[in-house]
């Protein structure tokens, strides 16, 4: 099983930005973390531009993909009609609960288009996606 | 380790109503299989009432409580009030992808005071739930 | 043939409440009234909780369902959904006329799971309801 | 008793538009039933014309108008004005159930200024309003 | 002079919930404080179940009820139909003043049902209530 | 110098309708006192056709038109997209204040392409506009 | 006869202001022009400051009253309010066609309480205003 | 091929309504220069009055239908409803761009039962429409 | 103890506007009455101009500050800086229920400035802040 | 004549995605068949990135450009700028209708800045466009 | 070079509210210090009254004016008016960056007519204002 | 001292486009005037692509940054995110007055995550934002 991971602009900051709230783990250490932990090949693709994500995503013949689009989330018709358009399974995930932010943050357009949403749980939220596909 | 399975209304139907969609396992055969693979003690409670919810939810001296307050999700000032003022941590799950669906149930009242949101993945998401907390 | 009729909160009051309006009968009063002219099997619930309305829909094994949700019509998901679920068909019925009222009154979460609607002809339009299931 | 029904635009195409929702009987043909069933001189009229729907209402002197007001039904004003203008007691009768369709489909302008609405029970929500007024 | 207090979903908590907000009182507690200051039979209702509020409030045959809907202020139509059908006057109470809070806190639409509001004093916003009622 | 009149839907009712507000003098009488009183030709059309009234006012060759569309007011791109195209100047009127009256009336699609708006002096608003064509 | 007239903010730049517009006539020299031509007894105001337009129109014992309110007309609770609570007439004139202008001048907070509305005939309209109040 | 042209309210102006925008070439003179580019039948009506576009629209038996509905296109429910329910293909044109235009014309009802739009080239976006229809 | 009333706009037509609902006594009279009732030194200060109500309450150096801001209560950003600014706690009053009253009327944007708010008590409202104050 | 297309993203998946609907053509084979057909150079640019169109765009020279901006179409505020910065006349395409998909689908931001619009038409549009550009 | 700086609403409390966040040196005292900086004659005016500012923009004759016009920046359509009125060219500045306050702080009426806006600096924004005059 | 001027989408066609209102001079011609005037070394970036401007905004180690944002600064919630992580503190720039333009322009996504904004003052604002930075 072959799981791709996705992950928009800003998210390369990870361990840099804000530590006191997000840690200070970057998202490659928790990537090994999470090879160690998942039986499945994972694959990772960060991008901060909207049209390599969805190049990226169009590539894409993984069984499962887990994205966290960060900002494009709540802008991006052309994100979402990529996914609607790939064969890939998609699960949406978000590190902190997008409900409890700011109102423009409570919208997602790729909801409707991901087989399912996990949002709040912070890094965890990749692991709970991650074992969806696998033990489904 | 305790944990609290809440179900608001209409889901005492869950095996019996569009078995074609939602397969024809009711919520407590369900509940047998859950309490065979999590290693945590798991209680029970499901009503149509809100304020029984309510008065559950306030008793409740769990460590975790996983929810799904079916249709009170869009429209209970009173049970998000609760969660917001009782202590153990609270996962709100819904069976199906909300954003998918009418307008009417985009916006849940309850996401914002929950520490995570789990949307769309059957059955499955209680137990994704379940595992955040176990493994916490 | 076996029909429901579902009064929701606040119906209780009818002849006590506003009689010039209103009139002064009671419901069951009228109840009786009904008996004697249509020709079937006539079951009444009011209450004024709404999971209890649920509870009792959900239960119900009746060839057709009339319910006046009264002001949980206009806010209540649970009861929509339960309709939404369970077999026999509902017709929504309104003493009054909910369009010339207030601005909130305007909107029925229930008529769309419905197979009809009727408004505005005061206690004659149960009358009329039953009279469309006797006849079909 | 003498009873006017006013059909609005596009209904003159019942019987031959969409047969397998809503049959193939004509409106005249309908009629001619409704004509055997109810004690009542019934007199019919119907056109595309918003002008014309006025000026026949403004003229009645029945005892009772049953309309449906089509596509007139969701923007016209003057249909509105007339009927609280004119002495003729109104019912207001739609063969679909309008809340179940789109958004634009929700709203009448005529709902409040008539004494009641039928939505939904197909061409017999034309004999329930006849009964009505029969029956008064 | 005979008054009823009812107290919507969560006051329970009061004395339990946030002390450092609201103090450790409960507001049983705080009843016989009231009860020792107030020159009139106080009675006290306090249910999580939006209609057994509304059973309560039916059932009044008091000179005036204080209310505090909690959560139900914003929702819901059966209790602010209740409140118009009753003869007691009704104030509407809250601890907190609604206005200064979420957005979905400013509307109550049991305000203009009400004869009058009293918001942000705390508990003593009860007390202020009553006293109008003694000295009318 | 010649002016044209133009009434749009119901004004024909003028003087039969609701008479304890308007009066019983129908507009044909009160057109009788305006052409004594104004030195002017007035030419006269009423009609409840949105489509003939824009016929109407496309033929027309005269130094001034005031109109009084009724409900088309609200509703009528058409009669707008008229008024703009044609060569003599508008005044719009109506007799009553449309303001105070309900929202849907507030919003006049044709005061924007009329040279001047004349709302709620009952019959005596068509003297004003005459009289501002004639002084001119 | 004694008629007010009352201008709002930045009417004292008439005749000053975008003269290509409004011409290069003052506001004092249009109304010695007024004075000659109305038979009645004229008294003038203007002030750039709310509240002092209130006292104004509070201490008017006159048998009308004509007010263009600027800039305040689409802001200003309390002038509205003031003329709802005197005794004398209003009547509102502006000098451009506000509808054809900016979306926030679209709505006038005080044409509800006015007995008319004259917009667009420029300073003419004072002139149909005092011509109303002199035949009444 | 036999293919219908349709004019809405307003378009009988063409060629003497501000010419310097549309050119002097009245649509009869344009239609004459279509027939002989374009290898099928062609019918013409056009009308001022919204029924009677229907009215044509119902009798249609062409290959297909080109319309532009002028002013209706932005309130007609009716014109839409018959478009849904008549057999030939139907492709809207505006000879402007209604999106570079106000904002109550951004929004065409009829676009969404039209095969096709076609906004903004002037008379040439008939030919286009009927060139599609041709070459299919 | 210190206490300063501030009126806003229109409250110094009180007992002279519509006395069959609001009575015939002025304030001033009022005033003396409450005088004699709280134990507390009262000031009073009326205007209908914001700025003058912004004057007084930034020199205010009182215990506490009962305030009616009449129609600039929904209107003036101005007034609620200055209650946020300025150090003596503020009560907000208002004579009649806005809520039960038009739309506009319905937010305050004084409301979540002030520690508390008490509205639709008639003149005694301004008797139960000055007791809260008298009393904490 | 020289003319460019330009296509933004997911476009590049038309003949591998949903092909029941869009056929299996890829537009690459259908640049080839346009080619043929038609009487201009025709230059072919492709992109998910929302800046490589702008990029694109800014550096042509052509007589005309055909645009499909896909999802970008209802976001990209950046491109509406560079269409409106830049010589060549711009012409948008839409295969499918989007007036007739998703409520978000019904606004272009790039509408208001093309000479003209052509929705659909399926890749026909493509052609009917270039025409234009030919024939003119 | 003369430049006229105007402070609206509250801004005379400057120094005295909140030093921890505005420091302790009032406008009067910083003020010293622009005309000890800027090589242009300085005159300023404060009010808290919306016409006083309105007169004093009226009269000005500088050659520019630096306008913060505090809490009626948000609803004063008078000031507006005024300053689209006058010859002097405008620069609004704000201490505070507005975008990052209260929804109903958002936007500024004021903006559009305005050369330019500076919004966030603190005092020093004024400096820029004054600058940027000076170079011109 | 070290700042980074950043330009977004079509910045780039300064001096080319639209010269009557821009001048003819290029931001990189503006740049070595900047560089002559202001005593800190300027680095410069343009991008038309939304993603580069966040991967040169997360790089920057200057002491300030100065943003135009273009088209992006209405609709980039990614671009948002950046300024909000990075270190340098960021002022807003615009050209021209946004709030003068389009109803779309008035609202940008980066103001209140900026510590101040410069609006209207053509390239003379970027002189402002430097002269802010250096000064400080």
């Amino acid at each position: 099983m072959r799981i791709l991971i996705v992950n928009g602009p800003n998210l390369n900051l990870l361990g840099k930005r804000e530590p006191q709230i997000y840690g200070n783990q970057s998202f490659e250490a928790y990537l090994d973390e999470l090879k160690s932990k998942i039986s499945a090949e994972l694959d990772y693709f960060q991008s901060n531009i909207e049209g390599e994500l969805i190049n990226c995503l169009q590539q894409s013949t993984h069984d499962g993909i887990v994205i966290n689009a960060g900002g494009y989330t709540h802008t991006s018709v052309a994100i979402r009609d990529c996914i609607e358009a790939i064969t890939p399974p998609v699960i949406e995930v978000h590190i902190s609960n997008i409900s409890a932010r700011e109102e423009f943050r409570h919208c997602s357009l790729i909801s409707s288009v991901s087989i399912g949403c996990i949002f709040g749980f912070g890094l965890k939220g990749y692991e709970l996606a991650l074992n969806y596909f696998v033990k489904k």
